[in-house]
């Protein structure tokens, strides 16, 4: 099937893109106003851009049309506008329900964090707080933010520190424990993805390739995997 | 365990970055150059944006140091350089061999399409042909492009119009099944992961918060879904 993108209204377009733009990963965005509440989000327009300097992308949106916060500004997006600062918290199993929850349109005055059971704890180089519970946590900086159409905002921000769950890494040669990370990843509408289905596809150099011909794809035990 | 970014070599930041922020969808991105040669080649430094207008961002970098190209720009940077065009052709089980196939490191003459035994058609709207058997190819023309340092830039692309796999999709209502679509995500090193481990999460509204609590989590299989 062929699909012309601008004829179709906004909504059906987000169901095609989101929905075959997958898997995602999840940040869980924590930010303060400039006075001072604390407001946590999930989103999966997120990514990372590169590591020199080291970029991430989120893609923040106004309230969906299904919001009681319909047509606002999430805090979110009002947030890091008014002070250029945010963290990326990552989201594996063990925190996946208490994300969902943070993705409830509280009123202002309630905490998402403390509705979800998360903890805030300070960050080392920026205001807002990052989550405790998270496997790892990213301190960014806005860089730049571009404004495509009035409903999205594309932030780029620069991660400054990182906090890791000790158990995930090796201190001395940063070795991720692959094997002990469990990150959940979006699909479409309410569903979510675990990632231990996993495989190998071993990247070749082109003398590789020409003695070996293309890899064949090899399931990947979970336990004992390193890199 | 607290790490500062700055201080670190670009290799290590990557290992970082690239390792905890997964599973990552993958773009496998056609492109022609101004003198009409085709390349195809993955990426997982992509998500969608938004949809008004619907956009997509690209994170494309030079050649890895472990490349016989280091240092050289990649096909795929220079090409969309050149002509502002690109196809974003997206990856599952059935191709995900292929899709390796064409991260080889070919010399400019060998086509990655024809040497992973995938085939060209052309697009509807932009010179760079797409892939037919992805399930799901996007045209796509370049709308902002930001460079941070001299190894990565980030590109921002309008989707203008989307192939999709005749049985992925219902012709009325745009619906996507999700049963028979079964996209692959990349994690790090050499390890990809299939997304038919799902799980349901419901987005809540205040009201049926109050009501009922935060939502468990509850395995979807596969089977059946629709959305």
């Amino acid at each position: 099937m062929l699909i012309e993108m601008a004829p179709l209204a906004p909504k059906d377009r987000y169901k095609l893109i989101a929905g075959f733009i997958v898997p995602r990963p999840i940040a869980l965005v924590t930010s303060r106003s400039a006075a001072g509440v604390d407001n946590a989000a999930p989103f999966s327009a997120f990514n990372y851009m590169g590591e020199d300097p080291p970029v991430i992308v989120l893609g923040l949106q106004v309230h969906g049309a299904q919001s009681v916060h319909a047509g606002e500004i999430k805090d979110t997006t009002k947030n890091i506008h008014e002070t250029g600062e945010f963290v990326v918290n990552l989201v594996d199993e063990a925190i996946a329900e208490r994300m969902n929850v943070c993705a409830v349109d509280f009123p202002p005055e309630t905490s998402e964090t403390d509705a979800a059971g998360l903890t805030l704890a300070p960050s080392v180089a920026v205001a807002p707080a990052r989550i405790v519970e998270s496997p790892v946590a990213m301190e960014c900086r806005r860089l730049a933010a571009l404004e495509f159409g009035s409903f999205r905002q594309v932030v780029v921000g620069e991660i400054l520190w990182m906090h890791v769950r000790d158990e995930l890494i090796d201190d001395d040669t940063l070795t991720i424990d692959a094997a002990a990370y469990s990150p959940v990843g979006r699909l479409f509408g309410s569903l979510y993805v675990r990632t231990n289905d996993r495989f190998e596809l071993p990247m070749m150099r082109y003398a590789e390739y020409l003695e070996k011909g293309p890899t064949r794809i090899r399931d990947a035990d979970k336990p004992g995997e390193r890199r």
